[in-house]
């Protein structure tokens, strides 16, 4: 299953496949082009109304039997409903950003449950967005599904350089706090959370890149007191969206 | 491999099985006692500094070929080290529970790598200890791993009946907050936190008991503002610990 396993497969296509009922709905209704529509017959009566709602906006709309079902699905129960969707728009484009707007950063984080997670959590906290640098596929499957369907909803914004990124946001009045675990930085409760704000997670293993802690604002930290030398990326994200929103 | 897969068996042995070079090190400087030590060639090599201090206090070591190492893996790409441990005593004990003190229960949560996240989170910002009550179990090796060693070093408490315990709890003094997605409880932020405080973080799906619900200082809330209908069980629990202690 070439769309479910591949970053550059879906990218040449354009296209990205989800698996669920609920996630499916979800995308059905954030107005996600859903070119197909794969439903066994199990899945139509035990999820209908989920189903009703993607049936209606689909290109084309197959019932498939429990082997393929099997086969499409990377999970071990599945529920036997499958997209297959077109890309979003979301690039780079500085005019969209909200300069007065909070968002996280991530750069490089490569978990897709993690990155799932903080899309999530983003969203419910009410971020204005979320801007992507390398990392992990924005349309992974497992990062979709640990989304729970809030890509479709959030502001994501793909930046290539975020180094030379964040030198743009702050020309224009933004905030950029780089996320480091170094009890030196500045404690996150002491951080200017007014007016337009970026915070950065950095990759699992390595952190932030020393050209975007050279480019941001201040390095911010959460001070920790135990012996873990550090938070996992979504936990520490969490709380940074948190300080930004609370 | 018994061991890794099932819970009842370990429970029956009193002993768990980990994996990972920086892991077991984690545990034998935790004093964690040290069973068995399974170590390939290459492993022994590549990361000899860990497995030393891991030898040292080992009570029987033994070099393994790579095959025997995939099997005994649940990872992808595994180090090739692994250790049979004894369980550590952490059960209810009301009295070492420290009145005056910030704990995170979980009820039910059970999502090995939303469990293990909690743990590391609650380390790192200096939590007092963290109360268990169901779900997932505590020696589950990927709860393990996404700890960080954490676990061998907090206070866990295990607790049969959070609602009876967590009355017990306030007769001594300590507020208790149950978390959950309901825009009408007391928000967070709002909550006082001073003294000996609780948070509890209920089921993935189902969320907190009744029981413990009523029985609970009150209800508490983390504001919401997107279409998100709740977070991921490891990120609420990230903000509630935070709260506690920021």
């Amino acid at each position: 299953m070439k769309l479910r396993e591949k970053d550059s497969f879906r990218k040449k296509e354009g296209l990205f496949f989800i698996e669920g009922a609920r996630l499916s709905q979800d995308a059905a209704l954030s107005g996600v082009e859903i070119k197909e529509l794969f439903a066994t017959e199990s899945a139509m009566s035990k999820y209908s109304d989920y189903i009703r709602s993607v049936e209606n906006v689909a290109e084309r709309c197959f019932v498939i039997s429990e082997e393929i079902a099997e086969k499409l699905s990377d999970t071990k129960n599945n529920q036997g409903v499958f997209c297959v969707c077109k890309m979003l728009d979301k690039k780079t484009i500085i005019g969209k950003i909200k300069y007065n707007g909070k968002y996280i950063a991530l750069e490089d984080v490569s978990n897709p449950s993690n990155f799932g997670a903080v899309i999530r959590t983003a969203e419910a906290v009410g971020l204005d967005g979320v801007i992507v640098s390398g990392g992990c596929d924005i349309y992974n499957p497992k990062s979709l599904r640990a989304s729970m369907g809030s890509l479709f909803r959030l502001s994501v914004f793909v930046a290539d350089d975020l180094s030379e990124y964040i030198v743009e946001l702050q020309e224009n009045g933004m905030k950029v706090y780089a996320g480091v675990p170094d009890s030196s930085a500045l404690k996150i409760t002491e951080a200017d959370m007014s007016g337009g704000v970026v915070c950065v997670i950095g990759n699992e293993g390595n952190g932030i890149t020393e050209a975007t802690k050279n480019a941001s604002t201040n390095l911010v930290t959460i001070p920790m007191k135990g012996r873990a030398e550090s938070l996992n990326a979504a936990s520490a994200a969490s709380i940074l969206i948190w300080e930004m929103m609370r």
